[in-house]
């Protein structure tokens, strides 16, 4: 045969957006390598602009970026990343988005509404993007915005872990829904913890005109242990309220886990509040000090990412880290 | 300027495939027009084909189909019939699916798994489609799995009109979920009708080993009349055990309302056990009447169907028909 | 360079639907591996359902399905396992399909008609395929249908190898074409076997009124042996029919060689008649017991899509195996 | 309403390229209007230019051209006349090709060969067509290689014409095909006259080594009127051959009707042989005084053209133009 | 026929997204409509929204924004407006950005950047975008970025007339490209005018080490009156110095004139230094209070767009409006 | 894991078009291996067609063409010839293409033109392109036209190498722009060699009316070594006036330099003029004997090319061939 043949190879690259370097670094040091070294710049009108300081050609790159405030900005600089490598010649782009950007506006809650998350899963798509890695969507059916293989990870292990080593065998346990839309995140817990499941119902005070509303309580809290579950907290306002109404209605302890650490406004004042007791969180989302509070404990996420790269770049399963569920 | 030039006109046509014809018949009858003709066949080794017998060039066509039981099949009738209306040079075409397909394949549950409800949507939009319309989605995220408008219409409005007034303002009314996956009806319901929830919680029970699962209820039930909504009914497995254990827990009465009748195997039986005392769907799809038993009630959704197309095809609004929702 | 370097590996794998497990079987034998297990599913409302039991990820994966009776359930199974090895990250999926379905409604012979063979192609384009392979095209310009490389193979080796053996040089055979639509099929075993060719041409009787049509032979049969050939035998009407005509002329013997054995409906009484001496086919389709009858004789098609398969993955030439056709 | 709004109004364009303007002009005369004016030119180096000298702004617009000598010339000006429309805003773009371009190459013969004439569809679809429309494709499959609707008209009407007119009811006549792979045209001349039909199988001597083939006429042309039909005369080669070869049979007359004039290098010579007694074409390609001899008869397709065109504008109906045909 | 028949009718909307309102305002009073209200939000996490407040289906949707400070906002803001108009069934869609952001990063200037340029044209078509509207593109070959029609206006009419009611017929005028890159423009203006040229050329000076450069002034400026133009001022700093490098050349006055007042950080310090004798712009970006200053003018852009918008609506010509540019 | 495996292998493989095999040919030899034979032919008709004699199934193909005159046959050989590489299973395809072709339509100039430049990448990615290779682009932003990465390569170093020989450190050296649209390429010649810069300004002159222009020389040329650069040479005309404008303004000498000789008709007597002393060009594009004379030299482009072609098969880099410069 003419031309010119050799043995393949295959060469994996990490690059990291400017949001939470230290994340991507976590994840570099947990393969053994290093973040490739990227020239990432703000212009005095605001573009962004982004070089691979190496050569990405043939690589099988991964564009990790942690979507925190200043989101927008944070999107724009890795579509660009994205872009770049494309143009550059990688073999294959996987994006690292830990906390997907836009997960809450998935579909159309009224007309006219946009549905910004499939937009997003787009977005990249059109950039040069091959496959998405993330974690704990807020809905499953995020996976299926994109069309192309989507890693969905599950910080959940990573939280039990914690909550095994910490309450034990609690028998005193209830898990507990901090509102309707989050019902199956506490229904996988009060599973995997056999234990039982409360929720918080918030209503129309049928008894009180307009737009008042009532945090009533579906399910046995009094003198329980309460775990509240969530995806992600934002401003911490209905993980607050609903705390309290725990509280009130004679709950021994409340317990907070969630995955997305997104703390805007008066989260740390909320979250510190005397009603919750602990907050537990993974770092998806930089935490920086400003942000923290007595009670908080923040997990590294980053063990869990490089587990996950690591299995994507040798072909291995990404499915078997999580005993079946997927 | 030079070449031709006229006063644009536009032209709405309906057609149908041979799952339930009756519904595209009753929704032209609403509009005041017929069922365009199409020859539809099953050759003898299973390969459909369908053709139209009047031109539909540069017509706004509608395609209905109705996938009940056989629904590969009428999948695929939909899909040939897309791209006959596509070659046909339609101007515009919408797939009119009262019950989306595959829709409960909405995420990968597990590793390896397909997105069926994605991929529905992209053959769709490959066959040609322009645009969806569908009711009550069994996720509303669904909506995003198509790259277009989609028309999301909801059951809602015609199942509440029959409990108002057949229920008149009963005080005694709690709202129930069937399961933990339908949280967000029943919520809807409970808010529209300003009564008080419960959810059936199926679990593990700790005490016996292995896969055995109580039907615990979270909320109160003792001597209420239990309104348990869902989007759709298939085999009836999971309302009669729920029935079963409103009863066994004092309800005084369980009336079910779903939107999509599937009644698939012994959902019949089931659904006409003692525990249940009323069944109130809508025909998305057919209900034959082998299908039906005394205490079912069905309701014609082609009003909803042909006032949607309406504002469709006269650029009208089709969120205006739900006050706000969308 | 920073980031990991490995020496590249491939691994196909091969999948298959339900319609002929044999035939996979059959293929991974050749090949000396195993079906890699999957497990498929139908539930109650008719939806399929298929998730493979072990990674996948950055294979070289072939989905078998052999699109037989229920032809519509076999299509949408054969999709879902494409839509499910995409999003498992298998990294080139090539769709086997023995007897490409729908190959009959590859063009519009009248206005307003699907060209459902194309959209065959573009459905499992979009499902996610990068390649076809198929066996004896209907019309070999179905290989343009498709946006990709398409391995069209041809069994008129195996069939050619049979009739070899037991007709051996036999001066007084023609080939005759049961139709104008088949006879470039008939030109092609005339040319290799050097044997004059006749053909089958219903015409409306122009001494009748009205749609009655005579089977004109073009060409001498009187006395000769006829072997007459096809890419599918469905109901097997016309083949009946065309071998009368060759008996009523004079014919001394009549056999029949074709590809794919649809074997609809009536197509065991029909070719099974007293005018048809020898029916020859191969497996490309499941030939149940039921359907067979003495005077049929079936090849197994596996070791020709063995050997493709094998050229496919080790990126050796499909060409080579049919001595310059393509 | 906010916003402005006003009736719709639809204008309909014709543009041409240089390889035919004659053509173009003939349906712009017979539609009642006006080709629009364009500026084409090639540069010193080869390069083609266009630019239409009035706004095609929101117009329904048709490019002609006719793909005759200098192949390749008028495909490109062709694809950069669909640039040009598209980016100035035209709002459906219809290609109009009398001949379909490579249409030859309609499949891969044989293995790595290129299917050209998918790639002619995919290249105008790229460059901005909606919508293809085309006289008497090489193989009818070819409608299905473009991702649109194509208009595919028929000649044989006006072929038909002309010959009623001037055989009239013939009992005498015997439609031919001149090889194979024309059997289907010939077959339905055969159907719409009422004749019978005889094909030319060119097939290797088998009495002789290596190459050599014969003109075995199957069917009976002994005395007849041979009315040899095909799609496009090319060289004429294989019709003059297939000429000598029925006169030698026997034939008292050879008139030979065909739609597409390619007519290139010996054509002329080869048609006009003593053995061929008239020939029939139309124009979709020009056919210029040098190509022209005594026995040749061009009919007109622009009428043809016009009245197709003036079906697409006014959203009737192309398929009725043909009786059922399409 | 069968089917609902109409008159069609055709409106236009305009939307506008938070970054210029007064723009589209004034745009819209040029039109003499106004703009739809929309009901735009950014959330605690930085997250954007839009919904629009009435129906917008069949609509031909115009969505302003213009790319100022907080750029990477305004894009996202812009593509999700543009999302939620085509789900919510906008007929088409038309993209407004006055200042085309990152316009400068058109090309790898060295291997491994991005082409942000082209990445927006993709990102808009991604979102929904069928065309552009921009004014003044820093390289017009990115009107090729865009897979669809691009109408680019030109702002200099609206420069140039108040330039020539200012200096009426200078005799004593000479263009001046500020750098290298700019001379096309300024080729334009010298040409319009009927002046000289002259260029600042920014070089290495051989004399003196590394890095270090001189503004060379290639031709004539002694005496004269120099207009110095450019598509857009960000810093300020290029223009800056080739002023003093004028005036230190002996130039009698240097007025400057640009479309596109970025102003970024230092910008106005340096346009009011002593070298420069006025500054005159439009106003495609917002020129806030803060940044004004004596010898500014800003023009106003919206006649021009509002022009164009009626242009494109009425299927009129954007050409017509610049005498031949386009 | 079921399944087989491998070590993976890569092969590269170069093809070439008929426009110029000599340059195929000579990367081949400096690459070390052969162009793989392909049978290229244009039929009577003037379709072409290509077909490769040799597997190159799994193969990173490279295609090279020259497109000079008859360039519309040259690319359409190529695109077909990328059709067949693709439908061959080829597993990637760069487009070698060191004279892009229609580069200088790369805008629109004027309303209602094509964007040619555009719709060749869109061409070629539609046939299979993966990449494209091409030479000193007439616009840098012709790289964002192609979806995909593009290695742009640079001339200069070749010419520059020649220059520096032969000049040696002349202090006497002016750099000059033969018009204002290539003044970019002038100023990276200058940068490089340290030189001043002159500018061919072609103005109307305001003295005489209607379209006499001027050639105006901005900067200083009086005893000057003149070397005016340009990316392409087509008839020539534009160089012969500036070099005589530069002679008439007391230049001492005129060389030339660019890469690209399209020498169109009268090119070689325009080029051989009294005025020019030398012209330097490459053979991107064939130089036949015919269109040489006595001052031309033509260096070669093979070896960059092929050292590119090297670094895109290795996973090298391009980039660093350019020392920073992309």
């Amino acid at each position: 045969m003419s031309g010119i043949s050799h043995p393949g190879e295959k060469r994996m690259v990490l690059v990291s957006g400017r949001a939470h370097p230290q994340l991507a670094e976590d994840v570099a040091e947990a393969l053994g390598t290093e973040v490739l070294e990227t020239e990432t710049r703000t212009f005095a009108n605001g573009e962004l602009y982004a070089r691979y300081s190496e050569s990405v050609r043939g690589a099988d790159a991964f564009v990790i970026q942690s979507h925190t405030d200043g989101i927008n900005e944070w999107i724009m600089e890795q579509l660009i990343m994205v872009d770049a490598l494309k143009r550059a010649s990688a073999k294959r782009i996987t994006v690292v988005m830990p906390c997907y950007p836009y997960a809450r506006q998935d579909k159309k809650g009224r007309g006219r509404e946009p549905i910004s998350a499939r937009l997003m899963a787009d977005l990249f798509k059109t950039a040069g993007a091959d496959r998405i890695m993330s974690v704990d969507l807020h809905a499953s059916q995020i996976q299926g915005f994109f069309d192309g293989p989507v890693d969905h990870l599950f910080a959940m292990p990573v939280l039990m872990d914690y909550f095994k080593e910490k309450l034990g065998d609690d028998p005193n346990l209830t898990v507990v829904s901090p509102d309707m839309g989050r019902v199956r995140v506490a229904d996988r817990w009060s599973d995997e913890l056999g234990s039982p499941l409360a929720i918080i119902h918030k209503r129309r005070d049928p008894k009180v005109a307009n737009q008042v509303s009532v945090h009533e309580i579906v399910g046995t809290v009094q003198g329980r242990t309460c775990l509240m579950v969530d995806d992600l907290i934002d401003t911490g306002g209905t993980i607050q309220k609903a705390a309290e109404a725990l509280k009130a209605n004679g709950a021994a302890k409340v317990v907070v886990a969630a995955t997305h650490a997104v703390f805007s406004g008066p989260a740390k004042e909320r979250l510190s509040c005397e009603a919750i007791d602990e907050v537990v969180v993974t770092d998806t989302l930089p935490v920086p000090e400003a942000k923290r509070f007595d009670t908080l404990t923040v997990l590294p996420i980053a063990p869990l990412l490089a587990r996950a790269i690591h299995e994507v770049f040798e072909d291995g399963s990404v499915t078997s880290m999580f005993d079946g569920a997927a």
